[in-house]
């Protein structure tokens, strides 16, 4: 008998932020797959399945592995921090599909992704909502592409004054490029502009900092760091009762617009 | 006594995808405030509470009246479909904080945003995981920003090679944006690139369709549709038992990189 593989998203820390349907999924399975920080969010052994750390298996090996368990009629659930579909495990699996697409080995497996809140979102409804407008979301990471493709597109986004969310920003292998990326942000941003970074949201040992562009210590961020970096409209406050804010206002006047666009005449 | 207030993410749908700790402070709330359509995805007076409904006031009318609720010493929920940081009712909350920072018109209210699974991982989730590389969010509406403001977003992140989500593609009221984003897009990307169009993603009526993006037909797209278009790396395979997916791989070859950048040789 087939069985069936879930990848589901935990989102940024413990319960609280689960949806319904990732519990449920959760509290089905017969075996859950995935890197130990993660599995150790479900919480220890809660549901009493097998559990599978994968520490030391690369994720092809670890799709391939849960898909075969998955073959073999077992009830499976990949983890996967925040949002599944965001630098994370759902794309391995959907890939080892595409791979295996003329051929059998997981025919009748049934797969199935179920979001979860990402860790940019999460980090921005700490502050309040520096998220409102439009945004890029990026990894810093060149592990697995070039950091001239992570120049550009930071230089692009920059450019056309997107709030820029920055995943992956720092490792213990990857220490030059989070100063690289911002000396490429700083070409087209204020130094006062606001900064968000949040690390552990939603788990012990949460914290969230507003620091300005300028003043941001890359040494001060790790991987379990996101980082938001603000557009020219992003405004940060402290409210009357103390409590510092950031937002982006959805609205973006005129002026700020640096050339017209062809298309406004014709349309 | 002051009261408190929430912005929540009620998700893309129904209870399934709605957090823990939203579904506990919808439970707690003596009053939900918010736009008809997101009121009713709560379930008709749920858990008793007084429910405002919004539809024909402005938005930055909707926050202060919430705020003055809640500084009447109620609970208070302000509802958003997805996460209420993207596009959405956070981002008007913060900005009637960041009006009266000097003042105290809502001194000592505890506002406090609490995410959602937000439209574009929702979509993404359906058909595998177009959101697996970098992407950039976009809302198409120009009410609140001019066109050459979008036009100038979409060809630089067309032009970097992001994966585009687009939120608010079309409304009764326009009608020939969507189709001049396309063709902005267009000059970067090939005919064939995969797109996904998600309607209702979670809801009654819930509609899932992968298209190319030259057949993409406009009309076939309204407000509650999101749009996600593909990179050059974008795959669309179904598999062995027939399903349809759609993943960008996390990996990305030098040979795509256009240009190498200078700070690879001083890196």
């Amino acid at each position: 008998m087939m069985g069936r593989l879930a990848v589901v998203g935990l989102g940024p820390g413990g319960d609280a932020t689960r949806t319904a349907e990732v519990v449920a999924r959760l509290a089905a399975a017969t075996d859950l797959v995935g890197y130990g920080p993660y599995l150790d969010q479900v919480g220890p052994a809660q549901y009493g399945q097998t559990r599978h750390d994968s520490a030391n298996r690369r994720e092809v090996d670890r799709a391939q592995f849960a898909l075969d368990l998955a073959a073999d009629g077992r009830d499976v659930v990949v983890v996967s921090s925040g949002d599944p579909g965001v630098f994370a495990m759902a794309t391995v699996i959907v890939e080892q599909l595409h791979h295996d697409a003329a051929g059998g080995r997981w025919k009748g497996v049934e797969v199935s992704v179920l979001p979860g809140v990402t860790a940019a979102s999460a980090a921005a409804a700490r502050v309040g909502a520096p998220l409102g407008h439009d945004f890029c979301v990026i990894s810093l990471s060149d592990v697995l592409k070039p950091w001239s493709v992570v120049e550009q597109r930071l230089d692009a986004a920059a450019g056309a004054d997107f709030v820029l969310a920055l995943y992956n920003p720092q490792s213990r292998h990857r220490r030059w490029q989070l100063a690289r990326a911002l000396e490429v942000v700083s070409r087209h941003r204020a130094p006062g502009t606001p900064v968000v970074l949040a690390r552990n949201v939603g788990r012990e040992g949460e914290q969230v900092e507003i620091v300005r562009l300028a003043e941001l210590d890359p040494d001060r961020v790790d991987m379990r760091t996101a980082l938001i970096i603000g557009s020219s409209r992003t405004t940060a406050f402290t409210d009357a009762a103390g409590q510092p804010w950031v937002f982006t206002p959805r609205d973006y006047p005129d002026e700020l617009s640096a050339e017209t666009s062809a298309s406004e005449s014709t349309s």
